[in-house]
């Protein structure tokens, strides 16, 4: 099988790079198709960590830059590929979700899927339009942490609503008087909490979020706003915080 | 005056973008050289608050793209340039800083500096070897927001040190048991703090500021870490809380 620079339609991608290839060979195996060793790398301590996780006949050790030149590009100085078949997950129903509303960024949405990975949110809605969870940007800035967390698609807030109503939604914008270091969130038996943060030049949609509990960061007038990672990651650092001293 | 595509040598740079470029005019008026608007640029609230921040002179209005295609590529859209002389700055001894020692990624340094002046810290150390703040790139992903704050390079941590040594270093990294959101920053009258933040990719030197106050954010151990910008973020969202609730 030829494998070719990614587009979306195709029904597999890859992992550029050492680190985030060892995430997905350690927590989505099933779904290796092949891994790609540069024969100028040496780290054996990572090689042999490769061959204990996947089995040999999908591995290839090549000296031809043939397949690093396709699927990355020089500045990015991958040694190590692994090509996976695209898989679907569902949201647990009984943990912590972040929704992120039409994600645009794809350096951006690796980012927030490291973070929510780092307070141990490990479920994450996708409102769409968004962009693609798989495209190798988004895959190489989450650092392979895509590959411990399950993401969703919804195609609007309602369907996500409906599915989980079991979690109560907290709506991150600059229109509303309530902070987030005051703000008490719920502590119900048989109830979970959602993030909801929105696209990076719009937000999230007043009128769609408004009564699902808006909270905001307090800033400066001197800015605008917070860039969307930041705020984000301060939100579910606040949140972790406050679950952790209960 | 020609203006050609930014060097580190030259004495001027420029702001790209009708935002960036409004906040350097109410910023660092006195440094401004020259402002272009491209003559497809319609909206007159801008415009007018262009003339009314900058002498008449100093603006040109051009339908030419010659200038736009130099300083800028097309996917940025740019309708807007201000061009101006680079200027020093001394950080405010009595104020709080940030310290980042050998930033190395524009963008990021961007982000660092919006998120900065966000929660207050208008006075930004960078130790040396570090990324040129007057690159466009670091302007347009500040927003503009560079041009509100203080920055003053330093060759060395002890450089630093000696000349504001009214100030208690906060150092953010790994190795430590000390955890942000158990910890209390001094409150002394006369002493104020630095919070210190490393390269992207080593984080602070270990040695050599190992006893300045060590701090580490929590995160699940499923992640080696957070990102720089998102943890710095969380720092100083921590520390202005703390602040503003004394």
């Amino acid at each position: 099988m030829e494998f070719s620079k990614y587009k979306k339609i195709n029904d597999y991608s890859y992992s550029l790079g050492a680190f985030p290839t060892l995430e997905l060979l350690k927590n989505k195996n099933e779904y290796v198709l092949k891994v790609y060793i540069h024969s100028s790398f040496k780290n054996k301590e990572v090689i042999n960590e490769i061959y204990h996780l996947v089995n040999k006949e999908k591995i290839e050790i090549t000296s031809s830059n043939k397949i690093f030149n396709i699927l990355s590009n020089d500045k990015e100085n991958v040694y190590i590929i692994g090509i996976f078949k695209k898989y679907e997950t569902n949201l647990d129903i009984n943990e912590e979700h972040v929704l992120l509303d039409n994600p645009s960024n794809m350096g951006n949405l690796g980012t927030m899927i490291r973070s929510s990975l780092g307070f141990d949110f490990k479920n994450i809605a996708i409102i769409l339009p968004g962009v693609d969870i798989f495209d190798p940007k988004v895959i190489r800035s989450s650092m392979g942490s895509i590959f411990s967390v399950n993401i969703e698609y919804f195609s609007s807030l309602e369907e996500y609503k409906k599915k989980y109503n079991n979690h109560d939604i907290y709506s991150f914008m600059l229109q509303t008087e309530n902070y987030l270091d005051e703000y008490k969130f719920n502590n119900l038996t048989n109830r979970y909490s959602t993030l909801a943060f929105g696209n990076e030049a719009t937000g999230l949609n007043y009128d769609l979020y408004k009564d699902l509990n808006p909270i905001k960061i307090y800033i400066s007038p001197k800015i605008d706003s917070l860039n969307i990672t930041n705020a984000m990651t301060i939100a579910l650092y606040e949140f972790n915080k406050q679950k952790r001293k209960k």
